[in-house]
């Protein structure tokens, strides 16, 4: 049995031409690049088949979800140890110095909401060790986790082709294709954050805050209406570049949000929910970083506050892996040794002993070909792999370095399986790469985790020739996992 | 109060924006003209509102569905009286003997499938009549009754707007926007006749007869889906043109297809579902007409059968109108004079006595201004209107003028709205025509009506200055009605 199976040509084209019409009839979908009307759509990239993946490592990614909850909440919250670890990467990262200077300001004139929600995704890839398949923590991420509208979608369509398309006995025996949930399991977060703020004189809202020009809008409204509809809670979305043209704050620093239709009378919004400000491409306008002090004043929960934002830097993965401070911040033991058998070995490249260790690894052309060379700030597309990191370094001005953790590359296992772009497949090796969703509420003062839900996953598989993981950098393809035993 | 309410700029990009990507999101979607990936969609046309219909009409049009599936049902059944009227179309019209024709060599064989399935809609204007505004019927569809998929999502698209993005107090006081259940009413159609196929040594499956290049996919895919999902049904589509290449019929005419995906094993088909085949262009290869007569000579439950689709013919409706013979068609009285009470004036273009004072009319610049010409054949675009009968008909051969019917004009009261096409607006004087689906399943032998049921409902909305109503030739909008009392 070879998986996926062979396809002829005509097969492949039926095949190809079920999966356009179900993507744009279900809004598993994207704006294109060229978009002339302003209302074109594509289907979002996808795997012809679901990608195999092993239900050993699929269970313990998501039965690890809840602690990282856990974990990332008291990060946030303790914000001594998160503080002075930001203080390092200051001197060297604007964009970090920029967040944490809101941070402190904010703290000086008194934070006046103390709940915070995040909608986590913690990013694996599966590495085959001598006593087989562990995941590895690739990432975790605090801000925009994206393609969790997509990735429900996708499980439903890899369902129904199976049900439907593919050709009988294509999946192995004994596999399944786990239904996914993460839609109304992330709009059920921010419902719950929603409920929890309390009530108002004014009628209430959530609040997306997006950036222009979005090309992967239906991911986030899929959420917007399972919240108007499941929930009957108003969403409205507002470009990063209006919030202060377009919100308000009261006395008491309630945000207020008139929008452009419905209503002359203002909102009060209980929740933003960020899904733009996490790069620094987007802080170049002089409103910007206004803008941004503007929220995180405001007594609306933030999803995420800048602490959480920042707990999310590289850094703060990395000190993880080998910090005994871990101990504090989860004490249960068993949840402790579950997040600790996701780590991967990491290493700073500052003036430490271990990072001078590493360092002399990076710059050695015959070890570096194993490791990857991350920035600590979020978003794919600059991190700098194997070979090329010696002369990467050796270009970068030696104070710079510490921007950089290195990270043992996980060497995942390879499938094949074919990739549909924009009408078009293309068929290689593969690797896949498991994010798991999760939401929690938490009291940034007394530390209490209110609420906290593994919420479903994403499969986002890419071609093995491509380092990079992104799909909305303009490659890889959102699938979804057919578990199988190992 | 004026609606819909007067909009500013910025609230109506608003507007737009919204419905652009709530569609996108709900499949609510044609395929674009210029598609170069063969993926892009765009949204279809739609309102900005709902439009507003008075209540009793709508709820005339919907109590009256069932007595129109009998009727027609009773005509498809009546083929001695059914022969006579298409007989006098045959002269003149090809595709009508075409048609017929084939009917006359399958019933020569023996028809080996008793039962019938007709998804049928009735479109009708309102009239504004001296006693209230009333229904009068346009035309009644037999075969391919498109928008059934989409009526039903604009439907949720105006009910959300309603709820989250017009202004407030925008419905007119008292007023309701009826939910709209089509989709699941045809798949329930279908599904009926499905079942009583009876058992198969094969697997079974319905099969939907496309055209090619179809842009309006989606409507149709929403059917499709809706079987799977709701039925557990499979579903395949075929292209007109490759019925000989893909099916076969065995010894007992049961109709065989073997998907290119899924399986090398043959389905048997119990139903097929005409999306093509009910216009002339169609017949042009000459593998067409064959392939009309492979299908009608299966074992599988048409949707339509041959004297179905005839019996929508213009010239039936006209006769219907005035024949004597509808109380044997319809003979339950209530029932007969619901229908009757929805016709409107339509005259023959024959010799009778009765043709030659319409033929008065219509060659009169004076009196053809409150007509239409309308051909036998089905499909909108070829309709000739008020001032320009009487030029038509002098440049037409007279023995042609009995392939055409004249109509009086159903003056319909206008309204304000915009339509959204493409991400462009255009706003102005419009006029509604609402459509309602029927499903109806009969055994042909004995007449007996198995399943009767209404199925939804459809309002199509187009600028006043353009005299056709149909929404896939290129204009018009799909619209949902906002019931109000008169």
């Amino acid at each position: 049995m070879t998986y996926p199976p062979a396809l002829t040509a005509e097969r492949k084209e039926h095949l190809v031409t079920e999966i356009n019409d179900w993507s744009i009839a279900h809004g598993l979908a994207v704006r294109p690049g060229t978009n002339p009307t302003g209302a074109l759509a594509t289907p979002a990239p996808v795997t012809l088949f679901p990608s195999l993946f092993p239900r050993v490592c699929f269970d313990e990614a998501i039965s690890v979800a809840e602690a990282y909850n856990k974990l990332y909440a008291a990060v946030a919250c303790d914000e001594e140890w998160l503080g002075k670890i930001i203080q390092e990467l200051i001197e060297i990262d604007d964009f970090i110095a920029g967040l944490w200077k809101i941070h402190e300001q904010v703290k000086a004139e008194g934070y006046v909401q103390p709940l915070n929600l995040g909608l986590f995704r913690s990013d694996y890839l599966v590495h085959q060790s001598p006593s087989g398949p562990e995941i590895k923590q690739v990432e975790f991420n605090t801000i925009a986790s994206s393609f969790g509208g997509l990735s429900t979608l996708v499980s439903s369509l890899h369902s129904h082709l199976s049900k439907t398309t593919y050709p009988k006995d294509t999946l192995p025996a004994g596999s399944s294709l786990p239904p996914n949930d993460t839609i109304p399991k992330l709009a059920a977060g921010l419902a719950a954050a929603h409920a929890a703020y309390g009530s108002s004189p004014h009628p209430t809202c959530i609040l997306f805050i997006t950036q222009s020009d979005e090309r992967n809008v239906f991911d986030q409204r899929h959420l917007e209406y399972a919240l108007t509809t499941s929930h009957n809670i108003p969403v409205f979305r507002l470009p990063f570049s209006e919030i202060l043209a377009r919100t308000t704050l009261t006395a008491e620093r309630a945000l207020l949000y008139t929008p452009p239709s419905v209503s002359e009378e203002p909102y009060e919004v209980t929740t933003i929910y960020l899904r733009a400000g996490y790069s620094p491409h987007e802080y170049t306008s002089p409103l910007a970083w206004p803008s941004r002090h503007h929220l995180e004043r405001s007594k609306c929960i933030k999803c995420p506050s800048i602490l959480s934002q920042l707990a999310g830097s590289k850094k703060i993965q990395q000190v993880l892996s080998t910090s005994p401070h871990l101990a504090a911040l989860l004490t249960h033991e068993p949840e402790r040794e579950a997040v600790l058998k996701t780590f991967t070995e990491i290493y700073p490249l500052d003036g430490s002993e271990e990072g001078q260790k590493a360092a002399a690894i990076a710059i050695d052309p015959a070890r570096a070909g194993g490791y990857v060379l991350k920035p600590q700030r979020e978003g794919g597309g600059n991190n700098i792999y194997r070979s090329e990191i010696p002369g990467f370094l050796g270009r970068l001005d030696k104070g710079k370095w510490a921007a950089f953790v290195l990270m043992r590359l996980i060497e995942p296992p390879e499938q094949q399986n074919w990739i549909l772009r924009e009408g078009k497949t293309s068929e290689g090796d593969v690797i896949c790469e498991l994010g798991v969703y999760g939401t929690v509420l938490w009291d940034q003062k007394t530390g209490e985790v209110m609420r906290n839900e593994q919420a479903g996953f994403l499969l986002r598989t890419k071609g093995r020739e491509s380092d990079e993981g992104g799909v909305a950098a303009g490659f890889g393809a959102v699938d979804s996992p057919c578990l199988v035993e190992t």
